[in-house]
């Protein structure tokens, strides 16, 4: 199965997060970017991971990442460092979140590291790491078909110039609704979107968490895709780099350059899996997925937005 | 045309405003829940207008309602008494807002009144009012065709319990996103959503703003109207009446009872006309519009959402 499938490669941060929403609490549970995006793209794609952790890091994840086809020859292991941990607080209306500690650990020296052969996949996605590391991985490939990246309000603000460099690079930038607004400035978000593509972002996705997302295409035209409305989220944590996982994991799999059409279908697949891994703490229900529950929550999506196109005043 | 309209009867606030938004003011701008209602159902149905103002309120838009084909027999004007009047500040994102003055004037001591005739209009819209006064109101028809209803936070903490028994009797009611947490004391909003259902609202609009309008039918089944993203939004008040307009009159031009099918194609009606409504001040958008700009701002939000099925994993 794997020889068909596109070689996907994702760099970013693997991490061990506590995390507390009103109603649970998980002290050690595996998170970081790149985990999240592996986890979520591997039903479409044959991920490689880029990442670095210590000596902490549960040998369940290898497993887990192993079972899912992930490649973690790139997931460098420290012995004598500790992984990236985070702890957070979820408030009641499970969207906003209050930072209770960063440690950096590991991930504070971490310098992306390629193994062989990763430099020619096919499919990039640099994930929310700092800006002149992106850079660097990008500069050492050898032309990928496609590549995405996502960033955070903490580089808009310390690595301004070097971000605006990746953006310029890239063919997909995935970004918060609040990061497009401080990234231009601009408080309306279809002005915000038209100022980020003028830096250089061809194609450009707002994720606003339990609204949806936003497509902008390098063609002028939107796309609006919607959240599941869920009865119950059990953690928020991962859900924009779920999403990425399955857009980027889609369009590889399509294998064709992206158009409007496909970048459209792209965002349904992200939406999928990012309705997915809040349903669970950690990567939990994106390790127990099969094809069949991702097309049937695919149909769902479709049903979610679909309407009769009645033209009773012309 | 009008022979074939079915009579859609609104009953509702009729307000002068005062709107100041970042980029600019308006200080005589009518407005109210049964104005913007009315102006946007006249394009589907033939609307009749239950309200009152008083004798500063501008001849203009009495002239307005004429062309619009909007019946205001029944908007009483107190030749001694001045209209209600609101004065509000939205904020840069222009979602929030502030109330700087509030003046009930002849509202304050409003009842609904119907002339003769009025109680067997088809279709009902208990716009935003006292929910006493809605009761009186439902209570006098002679059997609604379909009856949808609007409410505001005030009732909900003033108010609860004629609010419930509204509630209970009407097919539609259309709430705002907070409201229907603050009726529930729940933030999950397929569980509010539910909730609200189980008091008796068999068909339920969840209004978003700017994120669009979610509708729960009496079915279980659950929709998601995307809001248009505009790259200029003048004036937000009113979007939310205007969406009622357009969903009513939608559901009363197309006089079947409301099936699931129907109330999607309503919904995406309603956010036509909450789309144009936000793009003026008042009801200046609404009242320039013809079935073409209505139709083809219908096949804009049709190719919002729109997206191929496919089925690569599968």
């Amino acid at each position: 199965m794997s020889v068909e499938r596109p070689d996907l490669l994702v760099v970013g941060s693997v991490a061990i997060d506590w995390i507390i929403t009103p109603s649970a609490e998980r002290e050690e549970s595996v998170g970081g970017s790149a985990t999240f995006f592996a986890m979520a793209a591997a039903y479409f794609a044959s991920v490689r991971l880029v990442g670095v952790v210590g000596a902490d890091f549960p040998q369940r994840t290898l497993a887990d990442f192993r079972a899912a086809g992930v490649d973690a020859a790139g997931l460098r292991i420290v012995e004598d460092g500790l992984t990236f941990r985070w702890k957070g607080r979820y408030h009641e209306n499970m969207n906003d979140r209050t930072t209770l500690e960063t440690h950096l650990n590991v991930f504070e020296s971490f310098v992306p590291s390629l193994p062989p052969g990763y430099e020619s996949s096919e499919y990039l996605f640099l994930a929310n790491i700092q800006p002149q590391l992106q850079l660097q991985v990008f500069e050492r490939m050898v032309g990928p078909r496609l590549c995405g990246m996502d960033t955070m309000n903490l580089w808009i603000d310390v690595a301004r110039d070097d971000l605006l460099r990746v953006i310029a690079k890239v063919d997909v930038l995935t970004i918060n609704e609040e990061e497009a607004r401080l990234l231009t400035g601009e408080h309306n978000l279809v002005k915000a979107a038209r100022g980020i593509q003028r830096m250089g972002a061809r194609n450009l996705v707002i994720k606003r968490g339990e609204y949806g997302a936003l497509l902008f295409d390098e063609s002028g035209d939107f796309f609006v895709a919607p959240a599941l409305p869920l009865e119950e989220v059990i953690d928020p944590t991962g859900a924009g780099d779920s999403f990425a996982g399955g857009f980027m994991g889609y369009l590889a799999r399509r294998g064709v350059p992206p158009s409007g059409a496909s970048l459209r279908t792209a965002m349904i697949y992200g939406s999928v899996m990012a309705s997915f891994c809040v349903e669970g703490f950690s990567y939990d229900r994106l390790r127990e997925l099969d094809a069949a529950a991702i097309q049937a929550r695919f149909r769902r999506f479709a049903q979610l937005t679909d309407f009769a196109h009645a033209h009773l005043l012309s």
